[in-house]
């Protein structure tokens, strides 16, 4: 049965309240599957089903939809089945979604939590945004440091019956529920029942800091190559843990994030598809109005150049060709810069190799454009005599400042990311559209300078 | 002590050829740490660190290296240290490393391995490089269906003592090696040791192809929240497992990849601050050079309205301003869908809706710098008769320019990306230095076609 047809028989049976086999067909399916079949229906059959489903099939099911809606499902579902949802979410997916909420519905939704998980999730929003504390969970099994192998095994058994946590690496905590070290379960299997778990441990672990920013989180992910990590506080207890499949997704987000940013957008909240028209122009208005009015400015560089462009309407031909060149060149080097900070691989101490290495492949490109630039002039003059008797200065002036513009294009492309970093602001802000212009304005003076000096006298 | 001090304590021992100092301060160290502190030292140097080293951390360490620095390394080892390293290193990162020498070199590092890791890097060798089975590494337990839980156990057990796999999900495997289902080993701690395997199965499991492209892993990974997943052939036979670790650096390279495009540069294969000079400059020149023989097109489109340009050139004032406007907001509209199709969040099916979205949020951008255009001109000509005594239609065409092409770059920014898609491209070919020159030629036109109709008999 393909999926269109899966998702037409959801609707039949529902239409014609056929619960029970609805019910029966649906536990065979995956939660994650579940989701893509019955993410369509209204939020009323959407309840029904969530109602029919075994109760931890459906928390299953819940944790796999998105925000908005569980949102929804929430607000239909009375309060007691939305107190099951809830109670059964991994508490990090459930302080994502209580974030979602205002903050006062945020509140009643933590008071249908039991008691215990009420103080998990009120002391996971005690983090701030976008730190680790904010992804972590709790569950996962701890061991006393003073227990033998066959005492941890036996609490293994018995927490792997009550909590859904990662079973590979166990947390040995001193009495003060301080971390001492990480044990993989491997090591217990393969050690007599009676001996003491200290001779398995090391006391050689790596672990996050709750308030750590989520970024620190994806950097230890990469560098150790590890799927969980335990989180502890400013004294050294064990908070909980971090898995990769979280890390995964923060990773994606700030990507998304990153990448919004370089195209001269703030970076949206939500999906692109699910984030309302108003919000959507707005955020892409702020930054736009921001470059128009600083491209503005090249009206005004443009209006102090009237006179020669009024004597040589022949240079203003070549106005957008120039600049753009500059604006790409540095759009260019901009990307290459800031995706390399992002990602660690180049810090705020190699400015000046990256100055080097930039200054000699700006040279470069420049030295290319500016060649093909005069190229075509050339040709355009002797085959069709497009640019008058001056064609050969004319050339040359847009040769050079083809060269100039692109080497400033790049200089400042690179190097921005760089200054902002210092500054203690985002890199990514220095995005394409802000180096273009910045550059489009410098470059119209640098091209009627380099014109002035070689024309001056004959064209002006 | 600071890693700086640790760094200068390595080289004076090195020096000093202190060497069972120096590997009695190593193996107190992590391997990911070893790796930060060592990696600045000469070749020769790195080498004596890895003769010291016990086996297994010498292996450890060596697996942290990045790719350059293996290659080195193999080549300054002798043949046996060579073999050793290999030998131990995770089968999906060796064939990443191998990946790294030309192919005749690859060959005798191959001949290095043994018998049984020989057969297993020559088989990931062969699935198509992207592809899943790149990544996969055979480290798994298999368990057989007809097996009781005590077998299985036992089965782990000595698994572990072998192999360095995960043990947190098992796989059950039917007399021809096909993989019937997985099943946690938490599931098995908790059922009686005589209980049949078959009791836990319920023959439901999500797995990957090893033929698959390495996107299909990031999806599957992010849609099912696993921190392992098996990987089968075309005849459903379990061939090894991809675990989270891996696809964490996939996604991360994807992402550079997409917004190494998205600035208008080929993908780079290495990080920027390895890539060679000359490299660099080509995969910038390539594309920096066809936007700029596309840009050339402004100067044949300014050509063709020179005489217009003659009458007024207070029009050429407003080009810059006009076209970069275009190019932005194109830019943004490009960021945003080609981003969106990266991750999912919008499909092909979905282009008739962004349209709609794109049409409506392009009209209220143009309209918004349309009017900010315009209240400009009317400042400046009241306060300063900057634009002579038409300046009221010369507003006008900016303003009713601005709009109309703000309109086109949106539209453009976000179509081409679903037309390139549709085309069997990548999406991200159409970056923002794209998107900007393409408007650039056309928003030339479209103001010249606008400021000829408004000021066609007055000032031109």
């Amino acid at each position: 049965m393909t999926n269109e047809e899966l998702r037409t028989q959801i609707a039949e049976l529902l239409s014609k309240r056929e619960l029970r086999r609805l019910r029966d067909m649906l536990v065979e399916i995956r939660p994650a599957d579940i989701v893509e079949r019955i993410s369509e229906l209204s939020p009323d059959d959407m309840a029904v089903v969530f109602r029919i489903l075994p109760r931890q099939v459906g928390a299953d099911v819940f944790e796999y939809l998105d925000a908005d809606q569980q949102k929804t499902l929430l607000s239909s579902l009375g309060h007691e089945r939305a107190a099951v949802l809830l109670n059964e979410m991994d508490p990090d997916d459930r302080t994502a979604l209580l974030e979602e909420f205002p903050p006062a519905a945020a509140r009643q939704l933590v008071q249908l939590l039991s008691r215990e998980e009420r103080s998990i999730a009120l002391r996971l929003l005690g983090y701030p945004e976008h730190s680790v504390g904010r992804l972590m969970t709790p569950d996962y099994v701890a061991l006393r440091e003073q227990w033998t192998v066959g005492q941890a095994l036996e609490h293994v058994r018995a927490q792997a019956r009550e909590s859904a946590g990662n079973l590979h690496i166990l947390y040995v905590l001193d009495q003060t529920g301080k971390l001492v070290d990480d044990i993989r379960i491997r090591d217990l299997l393969l050690s007599p029942l009676n001996a003491p778990l200290a001779n398995l441990m090391n006391h050689s672990f790596v672990c996050l800091n709750a308030t750590d920013d989520q970024e620190v989180a994806v950097h230890h992910f990469k560098k150790y190559d590890r799927t969980a990590l335990p989180v502890i506080d400013s004294q050294g207890h064990m908070l909980g843990l971090v898995t990769v499949d979280d890390v995964l997704d923060v990773a994606e987000e700030e990507a998304t994030e990153d990448i919004q940013k370089l195209g001269g957008v703030e970076a949206l909240e939500d999906p692109y598809i699910k984030t309302p028209l108003l919000h959507l122009v707005k955020k892409r208005a702020s930054w736009l109005v921001i470059l128009f009015v600083g491209e503005m400015l090249t009206a005004s560089a443009m209006g102090f150049f009237q006179s020669e462009i009024e004597q040589a309407v022949v240079l203003a031909l070549f106005i957008p060709l120039i600049i753009s060149s500059g604006g790409n060149s540095g759009s260019q080097a901009a990307t290459l810069i800031i995706r390399s900070l992002a990602i660690g691989e180049v810090t705020l101490q190699d400015w000046f190799r990256v100055f080097k290495r930039e200054l000699a492949a700006g040279l470069c490109l420049g030295l290319v454009l500016g060649f093909i630039g005069f190229l075509r002039i050339a040709v355009w003059s002797t085959v069709g005599n497009a640019y008058g008797p001056h064609w050969f200065l004319i050339g040359l002036s847009v040769s050079f400042s083809l060269v100039a513009v692109v080497l400033w294009g790049v200089l400042s492309g690179a190097m921005l990311p760089f200054l902002l970093k210092r500054l203690g602001l985002d890199p990514a802000t220095s995005s394409a559209p802000f180096v273009a212009t910045l550059v489009d304005v410098t470059g119209l003076v640098i091209y009627f300078t380099i014109a002035a000096k070689l024309l001056g006298g004959i064209l002006l």
